[in-house]
C-alpha cells in the first residue's frame, strides 16, 4: 500500500480526512502538532482516533508557537463566542494562527520524506471555515509546487500531492461521509476553548459549526456539551431542523 | 524603519545575513529555531550575535524535529567527516534535514505577520552548500509566492519578499562582506558536530567550507579548533594559500 501522511488534530475534520485516506487505500502515517494551542486535549483525542482508524503510526511534534504569538489559539486573547453566521462569514477571526498551515504542511512534508510518502492529507475546508487564507485551493496548490522543489525526494523525481478531500464539503456532508467510513465522532473534539475536563464549550465558532453540522446531517451529536442555562448560544449558527436529535 | 525577520542559526552565514539586513536599513527581528539539532550551542551564539549586531528582538522557537527524524543533524546518524571537495559537491548529504527551510521560512512568515514585517531574510547559499534542494533560487521564489497566498497580511494586500543575499556568494566573499559590516565571526559557530565545550570539530563539511573561506579571503580565522595530531582533515577543501593565516 502507498503511504500517506495525514495531519491529525483530533478534531472532526481531520479524523474524517484520515478515514478518507484509509478509504482510498493509503497506509496512513498520522502527524499531530502540539503547538501550544489552548485546546491541547485535542492531542489526546488524536491518539485515540489514530488508533481507532488503523493508522500505521502516529507521531506528535512539539512546536511552541506561543514564542511567536499572534493568535487567540496560542496567546492570551479571548476566543470569540456566540458569533452569528454572518459574523463568522466575514473577515479573518482572532483564531487565525499566522502561517499555521504553511508550518503544518512543512512538518508533514518532512515526515513524508522520512517514511517515503508522497501524499499529504489535510482537513482544510473553504465553506464552513471562517476565512482562513491558508485553507484556500490556491494556497494548497502553491504548497504542492513548493513541496516538489523543496525536497530531496522531489529533486529525485518523486511527485508530492496535497489532498484536501473536505475542501468543498459542508459540515453536514463531512459528518455523513465520516459516519459512512466508521468515524466515531465521540472520540473527536473540535472546540477552540474546552473546559479543564476536556468538554467542548458549545459557543465558539468551531462548536457552533459542529453542532449545526450534526443537526443538518440528521446525525445524533455525541459531543458532551455543558448543560444548564446559557449552555447554547443565541448566535447558534444553524438551528436543528424539527425532529433532529441534538443530544 | 521597515521591519524584517532574519532566520538566525548562530552560524557564519546567518550572522552575515543579519548584518546585510541591518545594512539595508531594516529593523531586524531575529528568529532562531531549536529543532533538536546536535549543534545546540549554535543557539547560544545566536543570542550573542543578535545582540552584538543590534537586532530589535530575538526569539527562539522550540520545535522538536527529532520526532520526525531523518537527518544526521537531528537523529543518531554519523555526521560525515573529512570529505573531499568532490564528495561534498555531489548529491544530498546525510545532514539534509527533510523540509527544513520550508519549516523555517514558515515560522519566519508567522513571526513576520505578528510583528508587521514583509521581508524575510535567510542565509541560503547555492555555491558552497552541499546540494540542499531548499537552498535553490526556484525554491525561494516558490516560497515567496506561497507566503502571499498563505497569510492574512498577504490577502490584505501586503507583498512578502524572501531575501537570500548570500545566495550566489562564495564563502570567502561572504566573510569579506561580513567583516566590512562589522560581524565578529569569533561569536559564530558553523560546526555540525561541536564538542561538549562548544568547539568546532574542524572536519565536517561545514567546518571545512568555513576554514577554506577564511583562508581564501585572507582573513584570520577566529574559530577555536581542536589541536594536535589529526586535528586538520586530509580532505580539507581549499588549502590556504601560502602566507594566509589560519590561526
Amino acid at each position: 500500500m502507498p503511504r500517506a501522511v495525514v495531519l491529525l488534530s483530533g478534531g472532526l475534520d481531520s479524523a474524517t480526512t484520515l478515514a478518507v485516506a484509509k478509504g482510498q487505500g493509503f497506509d496512513v502515517y498520522a502527524l499531530s502538532v502540539d503547538y501550544g494551542q489552548r485546546h491541547r486535549v485535542e492531542l489526546d483525542r488524536a491518539a485515540v482516533v489514530a488508533k481507532a482508524l488503523g493508522a500505521a503510526e502516529h507521531r506528535t511534534v512539539r512546536l511552541d508557537l506561543r514564542a511567536v504569538g499572534g493568535s487567540a489559539l496560542t496567546a492570551d486573547v479571548a476566543v470569540p463566542k456566540d458569533r452569528s453566521a454572518d459574523q463568522m462569514g466575514h473577515g479573518i477571526p482572532a483564531t487565525y494562527v499566522p502561517a499555521r498551515n504553511t508550518i503544518l504542511l512543512g512538518l508533514a512534508l518532512g515526515y513524508a520524506e522520512v517514511v517515503g510518502a508522497f501524499d499529504l492529507f489535510i482537513g482544510a475546508n473553504v465553506l464552513d471555515y471562517s476565512g482562513y487564507p491558508d485553507c484556500r485551493p490556491e494556497f494548497l496548490s502553491a504548497f504542492e509546487k513548493l513541496a516538489n522543489l523543496a525536497t530531496k525526494a522531489g529533486v529525485e523525481g518523486g511527485r508530492f500531492r496535497v489532498h484536501a478531500p473536505l475542501l468543498k464539503m459542508t459540515k453536514a456532508e463531512i459528518i455523513r461521509e465520516g459516519v459512512r467510513l466508521g468515524v466515531d465522532y465521540g472520540q473527536t473534539l473540535s472546540c477552540y476553548d474546552p473546559d479543564p475536563a476536556g468538554r467542548a464549550c458549545g459557543h465558539c465558532d468551531s462548536c457552533q459549526l459542529r453542532r449545526g453540522g450534526f443537526a443538518e446531517a440528521g446525525v445524533p451529536d455525541p459531543t458532551e456539551y455543558p448543560t444548564g442555562p446559557g449552555a447554547y448560544a443565541p448566535g447558534y449558527m444553524r438551528p436543528p431542523p424539527p425532529g433532529a436529535k441534538t443530544s
